[in-house]
C-alpha cells in the first residue's frame, strides 16, 4: 500500500536504527506527525550537527565538544589514573557513580577476530602512547571493557602489552561476580565462581 | 556527568518518543555518531519536511501527499462502502490484508471522557457529512475503531448517529474473538465470551 512518502522515508531512516524494527519505526513516525514544527525542526537540527559540533578528544578518544575534553582537561581529576573502556558511553556509567576521579581511555571497540577487529582497528596503540608518555608519574590503568568474550581478549591483551612496556605497570581489571540485586538462583555458573574467587573478607 | 551537549541534545529529542527511555535514547545518540553525514541529513530532512510534505485528505482525514488521497481518487475503489477507523497506521494494517477495497474514514482518535476527548475533538461530524452526502449510493460503513473501552464508545456513540440519520443505513462492527494463533489457555473472558456470541457455521 502507498504509504505517503514523507511518511515512508522517515519509517525508513528510524528503521535502521538497532533495535527499532519497521512497526516502531511506523509509530514513531506518525507519532511525530502531532509534535508541532518546531520540535521537529529541533530535533532535524540535533541530528545534521551531532557529528559536526563534537570531535574525539585527542587524549582519551571520547566524544567531547573540545579538545582535549572537559575530563582531560580538568585539573581536579587525577590524570595519572586511566580507566580503559570499549564505548564513549561506558564513560557515563561510570561518572553516574560518582566513585571515580581518573581519567578516560576509549578503545572505540574490542578486540573480535570473527568480524575482522583486530588490535590496530581500536584505540590500543593510543592508550600504549600515553602511558608511555606518562610513565614516570602512572599510577593505574583499570581495564573495564565488558565481561564477554570479546572484551575479556581485550583485557588479555592489553595487560600483556601494557607488561611488555614495563614490568612495574599496575594494570587492574574490573571486579567480577554478582550483581547487586541478582538471584542467585539464576545466575550461571561463570559468574559464581568468578563471585567465589572474587570473595572479600567482611 | 557533562554529555558534550550535542549529545544531550539528540538524546533529549529521542527521550520525547513514545517507548525510548533515557538509557535507549543515549544508545541511539551514541550510535549515530558512527552513521555517515549523508545518512543523518537525509533523517534530518525527512523530520523537518514530514509535516510540510504531507496533508489531511479532505475527503477521509487519512494523511497523504495529494488532496483526495490516493485512495478517495482511486476509481478502481468502492468508495460506497467506508471503513472507519483511528488512526493513519490502522489504515495500514487494512491494506496489508489485501481483503478490503472499499474507502477509509480516519477519526484522529477516539471518544475518551477521561483525557477530555469528546465527539467533537475527532473527525464524527465530516464523516456524518459524508454519509449524508452519498445518502442514496452508500452499500455498508464499518466501524474498525480498537476493541478497548474508548473504541467501544466510539463505536456504540457512531451507530447511534448514525442509525438516526436513517434507519436503513447498514452500519457493522468488526468481528471479535479470539486471534489466529492465541493460545486459548490465556485468551481472557471476554474475549472468549465473544468468540463464543461470534460463533459461526462450519
Amino acid at each position: 500500500m502507498k504509504i505517503a512518502r514523507p511518511l515512508r522515508r522517515l519509517i525508513e531512516a528510524f528503521e535502521k536504527l538497532p533495535g527499532i524494527g519497521p512497526k516502531s519505526a511506523q509509530r514513531l513516525t506518525y507519532y511525530l506527525l502531532h509534535v508541532p514544527q518546531a520540535d521537529l525542526d529541533l530535533f532535524a537540527e540535533g541530528l545534521s550537527s551531532l557529528k559536526k559540533d563534537t570531535v574525539v578528544c585527542s587524549v582519551c578518544k571520547n566524544v567531547s565538544e573540545s579538545d582535549p575534553c572537559e575530563i582531560c582537561s580538568d585539573v581536579n581529576r587525577d590524570q595519572d589514573t586511566i580507566l580503559v573502556v570499549e564505548q564513549p558511553l561506558d564513560i557515563l556509567a561510570f561518572e553516574k557513580t560518582g566513585k571515580y576521579y581518573g581519567s578516560y581511555h576509549v578503545l572505540h571497540g574490542a578486540i573480535n577476530p570473527l568480524e575482522n577487529i583486530g588490535p590496530e582497528e581500536i584505540f590500543i596503540e593510543e592508550l600504549l602512547g600515553r602511558v608511555k608518555k606518562k610513565a614516570k608519574s602512572l599510577k593505574e590503568i583499570i581495564i573495564a571493557t565488558n565481561p564477554t568474550m570479546e572484551g575479556e581478549a581485550t583485557a588479555m591483551y592489553l595487560n600483556k602489552k601494557l607488561k611488555s612496556e614495563s614490568e612495574k605497570i599496575n594494570v587492574s581489571r574490573l571486579g567480577m561476580g554478582v550483581p547487586t540485586g541478582a538471584d542467585l538462583e539464576y545466575s550461571d555458573e561463570t559468574t559464581l565462581t568468578q563471585a567465589l574467587e572474587g570473595r572479600r573478607q567482611i
